[in-house]
């Protein structure tokens, strides 16, 4: 009897705590952050079939969340969710929201959702708070390139907590994905459901292989970073609106001069 | 120099309230709320005019803000700021999060910045979570219609905080704004600066009085409301994510049959 309590206090300690080793922070306060995203998808860097009109090239909302690994919100190689596709293909949010919060509310594997307005042009940024907590230190989002099948950009499950301490700040570039759920190859294709269901896979300037693709630039080794997100951790006397908008223009369109 | 600090303090504390009376709020701690949009931009309920292609008729991101009467996001029957014009004629949120962040930093009138996914179409909902706090109870944001010239729906200065409690729930139905920065009349109208700009007025079914605004219905008393926003108080034990999105629908798209 005493081995059966000691077996089910291990498991309860076990599920409770995320799976993954890098998953494991020891820092012990929640920890909130600006994130900023920078879209640098200008048609001096992209020129293939750059979208112009009806609609210009242009970003969707930001849509994300702080996690534990016990839940994914997407991952490279592996078949997107109905949430994911209803967002890469149509910007629709609302599954996407509903499968998070029933990975919050079922395996607590969530802290919080957080979301940035949509950039109505190729280049320009978006930005918004957000908490991570020890237990949830992981954090993914995923932003629509817009017109475009199934393509969108993100970050799949990146740990803010390094070595029991939370990153002061960190910058990656991205790099655009296929959801696998829509077999246009163009910016403007149209609707064409990929049957069965592929993979979320990235799209380079070699892959797809095909010269109709509109990432396709075999002169190229490998494409310039068509977004870019930062996160700047927050000072805890800092309430959320002191946090500044670092070093930012006060006009997002300023930035494409910058862009090179 | 008694006086002198006696006086200088009063200056400060004054200065740290909000000006307006409704604005006082006696309740101690924060609160946060789930705010749930509905769009209900339906070819029914608008048949006029209704866009259906390039784009469809949808609803931009919301972006918010909870604050004190010394700070205003918008206001009927005012110019609308550089930020709200940019946010109503192209759904360019940067400048007008900048202005809510001087706001904050400035004279401490702003708590929090929220936002909300985009909904790609004319119905369908989305959500977020704002905070509230007892010396910044008002809530205020605003939508962009989309297409249209310069037309949103939002809220203006909305108190969370009645008779020193915050409130359970709250809904209100929501009617078409124009933010009086581009004189076009219809849903696709092409760019036209109003100069000099007009102050925010109500889209009505009879004004503006002319048979090719898009929401002119000579017919109609009034118009139908266009979207609905709720915001409902979570509980303290609630973590952010165990707030239902309550009693909705697990796909947006299933609310078209529900709206009259």
């Amino acid at each position: 009897k005493v081995l059966w309590t000691v077996l089910v206090t291990m498991l309860g300690y076990a599920s409770s705590l995320p799976v993954g080793e890098d998953a494991l922070c020891t820092a012990e306060d929640l920890a909130k952050y600006r994130i900023i995203f920078i879209g640098k998808w200008s048609q001096t860097a992209f020129p293939k079939q750059y979208p112009l009109y009806r609609p210009p090239a242009q970003w969707s909302s930001l849509l994300g969340v702080t996690h534990s690994s016990d839940y994914s919100m997407w991952k490279k190689n592996e078949y997107a969710s109905n949430g994911v596709r209803d967002f890469a293909e149509k910007g629709e949010a609302w599954a996407l929201m509903k499968e998070i919060e029933e990975a919050g509310e079922k395996i607590q594997s969530v802290h919080g959702i957080f979301s940035a307005p949509a950039i109505p042009s190729g280049t320009g940024q978006t930005s918004t708070e957000l908490e991570a907590h020890p237990r949830h230190p992981l954090v993914s989002f995923v932003v629509r390139i817009v017109p475009s099948p199934d393509w969108f950009v993100g970050i799949d499950s990146l740990n803010l907590c390094e070595g029991g301490h939370w990153m002061d700040e960190v910058s990656v570039d991205l790099f655009p994905y296929d959801a696998g759920t829509d077999s246009g190859f163009t910016f403007s294709s149209p609707n064409f459901a990929t049957i069965p269901q592929d993979t979320v896979t990235e799209i380079t300037c070699s892959s797809p292989s095909h010269p109709a693709n509109s990432f396709y630039y075999p002169k190229l080794k490998i494409l310039p970073p068509i977004a870019q997100v930062t996160m700047v951790k927050l000072k805890k006397s800092q309430p959320g609106l002191s946090a500044p908008f670092i070093n930012l223009p006060a006009k997002s369109n300023e930035i494409i001069d910058t862009v090179s």
